[in-house]
């Protein structure tokens, strides 16, 4: 399995081969792959690579193997919603064949193709639901990176962008930096050039002037977990979704439903903490005294009532009809 | 003169001398000095220098060449208040010398001295009211740098985290980064490692969820302006001031009265923007894609209805009190 590696970018198009899910499970982690669809896939990947590499040929055993790689697999990052349920729907699937008397492998190899498709399939999908709410010449923020590289191609927030570009209508995109890691710097800008998209970089912190300025029209971000009261992204999301709030400016989030955690009761969402290095190092250069304690969540969980209206690859919905969803 | 070369913190402390108006101009528009009060001691030592350096004893011509360096000082940077009254209380003084047959320069020179002392004393009783707002145990959480190095010595917000902790109060403090400059990573945690306060380090984008999770006791922040309507800082300070209103912590800003502009109909705040270079480059390495446009405002301006108190030297002003302060 050839993956970007997404740590590199922009300064090259680097690409690492993974042989085994131990190698699936470390670009996951060290974040060599990372956005929520795109995780979700090569986790599947990973599961089927497990069947692959299994030495056994008995069913059992095989099965063994896989559910091992899945556990593995599993533990690697806390937040994505679409880790796990990849993992879970790639689990059945080896259960189902076994039981069925189909090879595992064959069909596990399958199911992570189906899944990659189905992610381009989505993601072209809520681009053209997203669009519609997209007026000529809007400015759209988004925050992080939410497309090719985050998903398995086309992207959620910047699908809909996207999307609305191929209707034919003007946008002009605000990327935030997005700190610690600098996915919007790096990543979101690198995609937007690349598809001649006119875009403005601006810190974390400018958000708030750059929308009483009026500069902003529509924010779409995208999500790791929507649950019944809140979303999670990647950090910084709440304070956009707060000045957007206060701005009365439309706050979107595009996520596939594959995103969606619709448990009864909604537990507070697991936000991962990560190295403090992603805050006192750039590029390798530190760029505070030692001896600091640093908290750095990779996540935040953005209230449902700041967000207007969540779109999916079956439609946008209002942050009411979310809660009002049936159980996933 | 002599001053911290800002720029090079933490990594070394190098001191930079200015010999000339000129030097000094260019110290505040690099930003070797920053930091509103610092800023404003700076120029009136600036303006002081412009009248050691004439060759001129003739009073008019003496006069026109301090008018001509307090243009220059007064052009290098729009937005911190200080600088503006300290040229203007410079100038006065060097009319008033003029005026009255007494030595323009030892008046000059003089004054500056003044001021600075004027600034320390102010930080001192703005650090003895805030620490009354401070309670045992609180931690508190504060944007970019209000310092020794923000000012002559002691600080605005941080004064009155060190004022609070001379009483014998236990004080937490959490910094956020500051990008694009990075003065809070840089410059505060320096600060207050070096006085032993227990300190953690966010990236800007954390704020929200650090509130979330019940982290934050208080904000205090600096100002580089405070009018009747809103007030101007370092870029963020605006986010942090509704991610604070959200959660119902109290939001203060802790600034001399050399720092109000109270002025009957408040215009706009001129906010400076700043070298693209700030955000594309960390540490001279580029960090995005070349080709992408930039907006870098230094600074935002907070409605004064998310403030819940100013802390000065001549006592703590509610919002409501600051609005209907007698014109200064």
């Amino acid at each position: 399995m050839r993956l970007v590696d997404q740590r590199q970018l922009p300064d090259r198009l680097a690409f690492v081969l993974c042989r085994d899910h131990r190698q699936v499970g470390r670009a996951i982690r060290d974040m060599t792959v990372r956005g929520a669809p795109a995780i979700g896939v090569t986790a599947a990947m990973g599961v089927a690579l497990a069947a692959k590499r299994s030495k056994h040929g008995e069913k059992a055993k095989l099965l063994a193997d896989v559910e091992r790689a899945a556990d593995a697999i599993r533990a690697t990052r806390p937040t994505a919603r679409n880790l796990f349920w990849a993992v879970e729907r790639m689990l059945a699937r080896a259960r189902e064949a076994a039981d069925e008397g189909r090879d595992i492998t064959e069909t596990l190899v399958a199911e992570a193709q189906l899944m990659a498709d189905e992610d381009v399939e989505a993601n072209r999908k809520m681009g053209a639901f997203g669009a519609e709410l997209v007026d000529d010449g809007d400015t759209i923020l988004t925050h992080c990176n939410t497309g090719t590289m985050a998903t398995v191609s086309y992207g959620t927030a910047l699908g809909v962008v996207r999307s609305a570009i191929a209707q034919g209508k003007r946008v002009n995109l605000i990327a935030t930096e997005t700190r610690p890691r600098q996915q919007g710097a790096r990543i979101t800008v690198y995609e937007a050039l690349s598809d001649k998209i006119p875009t403005t970089l601006i810190v974390d912190g400018a958000v708030g002037i750059t929308m009483s300025k009026g500069m902003v029209d529509k924010v779409i971000v995208g999500a790791d977990r929507v649950t019944r009261t809140a979303i999670a992204n990647k950090v910084g999301t709440f304070m956009i979704a707060l000045a957007a709030k206060y701005h009365d400016i439309p706050f979107y989030v595009a996520a596939p439903t594959t995103t969606l955690d619709l448990t009864g009761e909604p537990a507070p969402i697991s936000i991962e903490e990560r190295d403090p290095k992603e805050v006192t190092e750039i590029g390798g250069r530190r760029v505070t005294p030692r001896g600091v304690k640093v908290f750095n969540p990779a996540f935040d969980s953005t209230p449902l009532g700041l967000v207007t209206a969540v779109i999916t690859e079956k439609g946008v919905f209002s942050a009411e009809q979310i809660q009002n969803m049936a159980e996933t």
